[in-house]
């Protein structure tokens, strides 16, 4: 459990940043090198590497190495966390409403 | 558009810590007062409302104080945002989904 949470706080923390979300964006289209990624980021190259190894450490993508290239592939499971803990939470609201629901409409009930 | 960035920014900073998103579970099940979610989470009343003042700085809950008691009320529509952001990657990659079965499919139909 503090094992997943933590992987949780990895996965908001890459999301909180402008560039990294730019990246996951650009990668939903295909696989691309760093170098045409890093030349659609207005940004020195060791701040958009910064970037990248924040993304890969927290698992959002991977970086694969061919020759003289390295490419930069989304990692689309990962988001799943992000979905897993919203879903939780609408469960947490849906079973609310349904305890006010029942507070309200058990009163009735009992009159009639 | 930069408005909008910095406001997703700040969800997803809010959403990156357990103590954080156990309060946002917590307020899922209704408004509670400080001191009863302090109660909750083990750490210093100050340290717990640094967190506090995270999550109402970036606009996913609310406080109103009355009398002695300050009771923290959720802002789900603030949790939109995270669903926006979501979604718009899956349509990004769906998008793809279509490219890559024309690709495939296209020189099929000519052969036919």
């Amino acid at each position: 459990m503090a094992q997943y949470s933590a992987e949780v706080d990895g996965v908001f923390v890459a999301l909180a940043d402008p560039t990294r979300r730019g990246v996951i964006r650009r990668l939903g289209r295909g696989p691309t090198s760093v170098g045409e990624l890093a030349g659609e980021f207005p940004m020195t190259l060791p701040s958009f590497m910064k970037h990248i190894r924040t993304l890969e450490t927290n698992g959002l993508i991977r970086t694969v190495k061919a020759g003289r290239v390295r490419t930069c592939v989304l990692n689309r499971d990962r988001l799943a966390l992000v979905d897993d803990w919203l879903a939780e939470q609408r469960r947490i609201w849906a079973d609310r409403t349904d305890r006010l629901e029942r507070l309200v409409t058990e009163p009735l009930e009992e009159q009639s």
